[in-house]
């Protein structure tokens, strides 16, 4: 089955909403067996509303529509959908009662525009909105079915989970298939080179493998489509596991797991315990440790040593060091690194130095230029990295660099 | 003019990715005289992309495509284009080469597939593109124009202002009308006391005036259609001057001045320097601070005190002190700012403790209590806070808290 999503409203056109719905929607279609080829967005004129639901209808099965339910003359999708089905516009009597009774039971003003929501195509059945006063419609016609939702996600969110969801699961009927899909998280490792190992993998066609860069990592989605979960679900494990063959440990997570969580796991499954000295990154190795739940349990806690004043008097980075390879060098990162680890008793000591920018590079230490070093009981190792991007990029990558290094040494 | 909006990408169909760059570009267009009437989302299919941009292209006068120009075989705008314009696809020898300068410059391992990034529609012309690989593409024919954006936000923002903007509005030439907005950004305010203060403004309909609930933050969004951008800019100074009457000193920055970054101007302007001792909040002020260019200027650093042996050793919170009051208290976050200014010698120091949850909470002290405090030569000012929200919400309103407090201060 295809489904289409139409998100109606000037104000998306306008860009001063982000259209977060639609995602929420389209994530959970493949699941239970709706494919989404396409989405359109569209504001508030009946022309354009109208052509865009005729197009949508020419190429799904299932129309859903997102917003242009409220009651004002700016709220036209009942009458877009009307026109795109050719059906007549009638007023439903039983919602003109339901939404007087709400508005004496929550002692509003009873506007007369409100009526307006009151009014469906004729071939359409109302969705209950505990939340808000737009009901929603789920329209048949033929073989095809427009699903209007409004478009605060308060009132969308639980209408979509409670009547659409279930609505659908029902319609896909003995048409079963699920779609489902896997995220593996890759660290350390560029997008080219990634694709370059699996790139065989990369040409079937069931399941899919498809490569997203990320700032400092790169996503593969595997997605599967198959009669059964069970299916899909043996059937990703497979590819997974070639993958993992291929990527080895560079493979660092799933799905929602962050590369900060893993590090974690890690440190907590040793016992051990990790400090920061940051220059360059400023607090964001601390601040992404600390968004794990129980990091306490791990993280003992750091220096920014922003000046050179901090990284000698607290880090114990030799003055004469920091006078003959400058701050941002391989010997004050390596001496970070220690100094933290000496001076809070961790079992691993971090120190990044480096140029963010975008202002301080030099031929020599271009901007981008990154010391990051992890010591450790075993001895400290230094790395040094050439990043791109703005002043934000540099840091996140730092940050990310430092803890793949990181995991790399508790590996 | 008219413009059409096309994202490609089958991980916006799959709800992986909710579409933040759409709102962003469709958020600058009105400004310099184009409308945007359809925006449309593709997946990574050739023939789905390349009817798409043809429907886009036969009802508007400037397509800009987002996503889809990596390197990898997923990866078919540049097709679709070619295809769509009807152009040959041809390899862009200047290209190439500045590719291969960028992969030996950052010494990565150069990929084959990295070659496809040098290809172009031959009426086109590439896009620098200095934060990442992909080129972006400008391709003019007849009266068209098909304008390719890469996908991260770090590359597409970057771009779109420094290249595109000012072609588009070169392009635009004399067409007049213009819709110009302006934000202001409200800290230390809750939306219900902003709206109250501001609702009369709230009911015009040019400008008009739109509040936006931000974590810890409001932003107002005001919105004037003027036929010169003088004009739109009068009106808009206008509603602004009546706002900050209302509202004072929470009018804290414009459009896209973030707070570090004011708190900074203001540190700078006094020639006064601060330093951070950080528990709850992990780094994450110290990490805002540095995202701000130049910030080494004022910030000496800081100590991420995760531990209590961390608060006692370096920041001298009284032991005593600790044991009698916990490491969650007033006197704890008034010794952590003092602690950190006699360390550092800074103007300023800034101290915060608190729980941010999950779990770690009491009926006495529950997630969310939250101690900040800010030390300076005229002695120390200590607040209490009940955040609510996750683990991270609970962090960031901790930060933004300390940042209006520092501001506070400054003023």
């Amino acid at each position: 089955m295809i489904a289409e999503i139409v998100s109606v409203g000037t104000e998306l056109l306008m860009g001063q909403i982000v259209d977060s719905n639609a995602a929420t929607i389209s994530a959970a279609l493949p699941s239970i067996g709706y494919r989404v080829l396409y989405r359109q967005t569209v504001g508030d004129n009946l022309e354009r509303l109208t052509q865009t639901l005729k197009l949508a209808l020419s190429r799904a099965d299932v129309v859903i529509t997102i917003g242009g339910l409220g009651p004002t003359m700016d709220d036209l999708t009942r009458e877009g959908i009307a026109a795109a089905l050719d059906e007549p516009l009638i007023l439903d009597h039983d919602l003109q009662q339901e939404l007087q009774q709400k508005f004496q039971q929550r002692r509003y003003p009873m506007v007369s525009s409100i009526i307006r929501q009151a009014y469906r195509p004729a071939c359409a059945r109302a969705l209950p909105n505990p939340n808000g006063t737009a009901p929603g419609l789920i329209a048949e016609k033929g073989d095809k079915v427009v699903i209007a939702l409004p478009g605060p996600p308060a009132e969308l969110i639980p209408m979509f989970n409670d009547y659409v969801l279930p609505y659908l699961r029902e319609r896909a009927g003995d048409e079963p298939g699920v779609i489902l899909s896997r995220i593996l998280r890759v660290c350390g490792m560029g997008e080219s080179l990634v694709e370059d190992r699996i790139k065989e993998l990369m040409q079937a066609s069931n399941p899919t493998v498809a490569p997203y860069a990320k700032t400092g990592e790169v996503h593969l989605r595997i997605t599967a489509s198959a009669p059964s979960s069970e299916q899909a679900q043996a059937m990703i494990a497979e590819v997974e596991a070639q993958i993992r063959e291929r990527l080895g440990n560079a493979v660092y997570g799933v799905d929602e797991q962050t590369l900060e969580q893993v590090v974690m796991e890690l440190l907590w499954a040793k016992g051990a315990t990790v400090a920061v000295a940051e220059s360059c990154t400023g607090g964001l190795i601390g601040h992404r440790l600390t968004e794990v739940p129980g990091s306490s349990k791990a993280l003992i806690g750091g220096v920014v040593a922003y000046s050179n004043e901090l990284k000698i008097r607290l880090l114990g980075v030799p003055e004469e060091s920091l006078r003959q390879h400058g701050a941002v060098s391989e010997p004050t990162a390596r001496a970070m690194a220690e100094g933290i680890r000496a001076l809070t008793g961790a079992h691993y000591g971090i120190g990044t130095t480096g140029i963010a920018g975008p202002t301080g590079g030099t031929p020599e230490k271009p901007v981008g230029l990154v010391y990051i070093a992890v010591a450790s009981e075993k001895g400290t190792r230094v790395a040094e990295h050439r990043f791109i991007g703005r002043r934000s990029e540099v840091k996140w990558r730092a940050s990310q660099a430092a803890l793949v290094m990181l995991r790399e040494e508790l590996l």
